[in-house]
């Protein structure tokens, strides 16, 4: 069976969560504490950082995009970038929006300042990140609630890889309540759909130890 | 013909040119400031960055990982990913190692305090992140010294993307004079191969309004 490698609420971890789910792979989940820095970990990845997916051949595969791509290749059935070139790069357009602006603007002011340090002892919380985090988190609910009133899905007409990302990238933020759902009610309605679907029943059961997700966050009526 | 837009030293945009390039595709290639956040280049990618590659029918592709991807599912002669998934899969992993961690901890450091800040009137360079810059770099270059003593080209026995990222990093570093070559001689001759190629030599005629390059960046003897 794959196995795969991930942290709490690491969202890259659990867009390929999402995505195995969605194409209907099994796979093994192992926690990886990435401050550790476990050598036989760092031999797998020597950036150190989850996820990594190691295949039934052993293949292994490091960086959540290389890894997507990877499942892609492998697992063609239930695609999840989409049926042509110019579908596939607006899918990864909004992938790389959310794994690189959404994260670096919003996931790592919110989950990476309130609960991240806390979990790997790398000191406080920074007030202004978070006050950035909270700001920023606005603009790109907006840009959701643009898409998705255009569309059917993020990208296109299927549901694909950049619902996946955007989902997985929020479930962390909504995971400490700092979503502001009350004022995005378009936004809400696209994660309500993305929320119900089977493959989030796994994100919507973890638990961080510590640190219980508010009532909201497991309930498909938020 | 395409159009690729893109600004001085943009390490991203660095990486289409060279794929471009490598693949043999003539382009047009046309400076956008991102700071002026232009609403015809806002419609073109909302982010506000680039690269953004438009093609010949018109498909606008932005994000450099999706343009890489398009740009392999397009023009698959001379592919630059590798033959099989798992050669791809790594040749991905070192392109995310470059575009992800070396681009945080070195070139944003240094190119994004030394020069950007300046080119785009953001303020005044920070020295803490520049000292930063300057001791990161050091474990980046053991660790392309370490692939290159085991492997032809740093993802394996090809050329990849994987070179192309990484020299395009290590190029906007180089223009500043800050990559430390007499201390990374496997490194350096690894760069002199890359740096040797066709596809680099536009790279190496750039030069920044009012921030003239040192003398060795364009020597191909360094």
């Amino acid at each position: 069976m794959l196995v795969l490698y991930h942290f709490w609420l690491s969202p890259f971890a659990r867009k390929i969560r999402l995505a195995l789910a969605e194409k209907g792979v099994p796979f093994e989940l192992r926690l990886e504490r990435e401050v550790e820095r476990r050598p036989e970990f760092l031999a797998l990845n020597p950036a150190g950082e989850v996820p990594v997916l190691v295949d039934e051949d052993e293949t292994v595969v490091a960086d959540s995009a290389a890894i997507c791509e990877y499942l892609e290749e492998t697992r063609p059935d239930l695609p999840l970038l989409g049926a042509t070139a110019a579908q596939r790069a607006e899918t990864r357009r909004l992938v790389g929006w959310f794994d690189g602006k959404f994260n670096r603007e919003v996931t790592e002011n919110l989950v990476g300042e309130k609960l991240m340090k806390r979990l790997n002892s790398q000191g406080y919380p920074h007030a202004p990140a978070i006050r950035a985090g909270l700001a920023n988190i606005h603009y790109h609910l907006d840009y959701i609630a643009y898409l998705a009133e255009r569309r059917t899905w993020l990208a296109g007409d299927d549901f694909s890889l950049a619902d996946i990302a955007a989902g997985a990238h929020l479930s962390t933020v909504d995971y400490l309540g700092d979503v502001p759902w009350d004022e995005h009610p378009e936004a809400r309605l696209w994660y309500a759909r993305i929320k119900s679907r089977p493959s989030f029943r796994a994100l919507l059961a973890d638990s961080v130890p510590g640190a219980p997700p508010p009532p909201h966050y497991a309930n498909l009526d938020f």
